[in-house]
């Protein structure tokens, strides 16, 4: 590193699980490193750090912060040499001030999907190339693993995309790996939910991952990094929750009726079983016009099949690699998610140095 | 992009297979894009390519060609703006000049093994960071599989390697996948090694992929981008060719004595089969001091016993990842290879941009 080295300037927006796992690693890189935070809000506070001594001052949070004000906050953090502007939130509202943030020369790196899968409009204003304002988004998909990052290396040097198939839902990934292993013997599809439920896998209500919902909007945003003017509005989506149980009002409910459901799940588990297969529950880019989330039933064999845990897994097929190349690993948690964003942080850095 | 979108130039040293490949791909990715073709030179001839019009000047090569001539095809170079080298040569020779290269501010891509697996002085100095010159060299394992960007990410953000093993060289790779196959009944060995060789997935003597050392230099370029002082000349390498046949004079005369080792391969592979496990030519980085490349075994559940062709496969386990991440699939290939490169090149693109 040379004397000159530019330092990157961090606001973190919602220190939850992710934000302060990434607050740790930061700390952990040191002060010389070329990073440091300059700013973190959550809904009721913010600390807005001067001088130096940014790392005094973030041991000291939250005792030091002052009530929180998005507006100052953002012009804070526009009046730093390298602004990064770090959402940790899930919140459409907060996407929505992204194109605001651009405009004030502010760069963005987040695992918030909304303003990548939503509105076209927004995606293509943080796709746009901007000189020395920068867009990341890496841990959208698969929290660390290099997935994005390697899309967009595919595309830009020219390969072909074929077909991206994965398995992107880390509890759908439990789910399913436990529900229907090769050569298993399965326990019922309620129970099944339950484990991971009591595992901590789960939404507080399942059926906000059983209904495909967080599969689709990552296969919305691999869609669009890939060219394809692909809408989650559009895009074909399983819901796994049986339609009778989607109007319960409560999760307690849903989970008192599941079993209800075994039979009919128990089936497709064991049909597929017969030829050799197994149910996973994929999503699908596919440029022919096929892209969509389903449940969908893979041999023995399959890479997909011999996953374990609530690991992701990423297949491209393309041109160059008509054996795909295969990505997976961990694709939550808060320490890999944070590194995710850490590693985009450290990208924007190098692009100013 | 934006009007002051800065030019990288490129010159192609040892236009070969890969590099042939890269000018294909640098061509069809327009002149518009950041990236032009400034020379391409071999051991005979070469072409230092003038004003703007560099694609017909590259379409007419080597009939617009002069006499090969380093000294001044560096200078030729050093003229440009944003320049980088491309060395497709596997020269020990032309990584000698790395440093000179680097002096004269020209940055450099490689997939060429020589300068970062051999001398120690050599690496640091190409690993050390220089601003506006850089050096990468992902396509020296695993050609443009995204293997040595993502151990940078992994170090660079602060995760512990606990350990990395892979099966990097695709000629070992189809050979024990050919020979060790889950549940298959094996060729012998010999024959299996012929296959490869008339499959051309070996050298024009197998000995020189068998010996390990392009697996062992590959296995020391990864240790060193991990931070560990490892060298190739203190590294244990398991060399399969029998010792009785290392002193063979010809390839020919190798592949009629190798029936006579068939028993012995053969018993390993059967004493693997017994107890549910393969056998697979695999490097491992273990910064506990025990890298090596050694000729295991694994159980057929294991990723690695399922790979298929001559596929390379990588498994970083770190304190972030003790379930490993894993990324497969080509790693050998002109396509891929000058993909690898193509990706490196726009690496720097953008750090001028």
């Amino acid at each position: 590193m040379t004397a000159s080295l530019k330092f990157v300037n961090v606001g973190i927006i919602g220190p939850g699980l992710v934000g302060r796992a990434l607050i740790k690693q930061l700390m952990e890189f040191g002060a010389s490193n070329g990073v440091r935070i300059a700013g973190i809000i959550n809904s009721k506070s913010m600390l807005l750090i001067k001088g130096d001594d940014w790392e005094s001052a973030v041991k000291d949070w939250p005792n030091n912060s002052e009530t929180s004000n998005m507006q100052n906050f953002t012009a804070h953090m526009a009046s730093q040499a390298v602004p990064v502007m770090v959402d940790c939130t899930s919140s459409d509202a907060v996407a929505g001030q992204y194109p605001e943030w651009l405009s004030q020369k502010l760069s963005i790196v987040t695992p918030n999907k909304k303003g990548f899968s939503g509105d076209m409009k927004l995606y293509k204003t943080l796709s746009q190339a901007n000189q020395n304002t920068y867009v990341y988004h890496e841990a959208t998909v698969g929290a660390g693993l290099p997935i994005i990052s390697t899309l967009k290396s595919l595309v830009r040097t020219g390969d072909k995309i074929v077909k991206i198939e994965g398995i992107f839902s880390g509890t759908m990934s439990f789910l399913f790996n436990t529900f229907s292993a090769p050569n298993g013997a399965p326990e019922s599809f309620s129970k099944c939910v339950g484990i991971a439920k009591d595992s901590g896998y789960t939404e507080p209500d399942p059926r906000d991952d059983l209904n495909g919902m967080d599969v689709a909007r990552k296969v919305t945003i691999l869609g669009r990094v890939a060219g394809l003017d692909i809408s989650l509005d559009t895009l074909p989506v399983e819901n796994v929750v049986p339609e009778a149980l989607r109007s319960c009002q409560t999760s307690e409910e849903f989970m008192t009726k599941l079993p209800e459901f075994d039979e009919h799940f128990g089936k497709l588990n064991a049909e597929a079983a017969a030829r050799g297969e197994v149910l996973r529950y994929v999503g699908t880019v596919d440029p022919s016009g096929k892209s969509c989330t389903a449940l969908k039933a893979f041999p023995n064999t399959h890479p997909f099949a011999s996953l374990k845990g609530s690991d992701n897994i990423i297949s491209f097929i393309t041109e160059r690699y008509p054996v795909p190349l295969i990505v997976q690993g961990a694709g939550a948690g808060a320490d890999v998610t944070a590194a995710g964003i850490f590693s985009d942080i450290l990208a924007i850095s190098d692009r100013h140095n």
